[in-house]
């Protein structure tokens, strides 16, 4: 039974605060649920339905966690989710070490990337281009936001990442780094490309001064239209398919 | 001064059964509302903060319409921006007129895309890559509602359009019909391409039945990870850019 302590500490992760205190986040729906139980994180608890206990019986066998069976409407009350007739998992974080990249694979950095949407959808992208590490800014979006977890679309659980101070991380790694600008190489007109890190920056002021400097491949998506601009997930995006054609060219 | 009934008025605005009976639409925001200013759109009521009519003075006395000086608590209150210091425009909609496309350009066709904030990303990306002209499926969203306004960023000045049956439409106008499906021609390998239409399909199903019988060019986005599927805008920014690439080449 879903006791009103469970309801009120699922409730609190709602708030970064408490995600810290407590060092647990919240998945919810039938996909991303789904692919956090197949993953490498730990499920704490889980909330299901009737109807999707019964549809994922064999699956759940193998869950020694806590399983609290609920109703449509509790799920509702807990989560952020307007419908979800299906399951919410609590998880715990896991915790923030550096990786060490190899010197043939993409790696995405974020340099202040704010927009818990926009982190999501960008976590996504990644995963849909193979690329399997993702460096943050400290003020980057918090990954455990439900927003970010929402959006990533069960992706989120493919990715390896760290928060950390991207100069020095830059630095250590000495690896290229290509950053987004208006005015860099064409990369429709490049012909080949090394792996290495593409930073992408914050929405309003882009790549920041300091990160530009550790920037050594100016790139440009070439514009052909009057818009000033592109979001930067979609800009995300439009990189890594470049990135990848001219890769595997 | 600002009346209670053009508050009332502007308000009922963020409904589509209201902009439908005026035929008008609001806009707001410093950029969005400088760019409709200078826009073939009808803009008949601008709502301006001192700092705004101090800052485009000059650029305001060109303006022939009703102009009435508001504070910004009084357009955070009509508009729907959490924060608006700049200014709101009550604007005409347009008639919903077919353009004739020529053999020469990329046509953009939306084939029941629901979700508004999609909807103003893909116009933005649109102009990005100099898209002028989209066709959108009868219940594909409403152009003219506040989020897709917003998520365009002022590219919705800047785009032809009607809504129409797509079935017709492409039947009338016999161009190279290009859809994103997950078996199709691996985009990245193509050498060229002809100029036509590329269609976009629903956020959950994609490209309905009568409307894939139409594509005759099946396209994919080659994928390298493991994620399902990619964002609508963010496909459609792929497949854009990619065009570009190879109508360029």
């Amino acid at each position: 039974m879903l006791s009103k302590n469970t309801v009120k500490f699922i409730k609190s992760l709602h708030q970064k605060k408490y995600r810290s205190q407590s060092g647990q986040f919240f998945v919810e729906g039938e996909k991303s649920v789904l692919e956090v139980l197949d993953s490498d994180f730990l499920v704490d608890l889980l909330l299901v339905t009737e109807n999707f206990q019964q549809k994922y019986a064999r699956r759940l066998e193998r869950f020694k966690g806590e399983k609290i069976l609920v109703t449509q409407n509790q799920l509702e009350q807990v989560g952020q989710f307007q419908s979800n007739d299906s399951a919410l998992a609590v998880v715990t974080m896991k915790s923030n070490e550096a990786f060490t990249p190899t010197r043939d694979e993409l790696i995405l950095a974020l340099d202040e990337v704010r927009d818990p949407g926009n982190l999501g959808t960008i976590i996504r992208i990644a995963d849909w281009y193979g690329i399997k590490k993702m460096v943050f800014s400290l003020h980057t979006a918090e990954f455990y936001n439900p927003k970010v977890i929402q959006a990533s679309m069960g992706s989120f659980t493919r990715v390896k990442f760290f928060y950390g101070d991207l100069q020095e991380v830059f630095t250590k790694w000495r690896l290229p780094v290509y950053g987004a600008f208006l005015k860099g190489e064409n990369i429709h007109e490049m012909k080949s490309i090394s792996p290495g890190v593409i930073v992408m920056g914050n929405e309003s002021n882009g790549i920041s001064g300091e990160i530009e400097k550790l920037v050594n491949h100016k790139v440009t998506i070439p514009a052909f239209g009057e818009a000033e601009s592109l979001n930067v997930a979609i800009a995300t995006a439009i990189l890594c398919d470049n990135f990848k054609r001219l890769l595997g060219a």
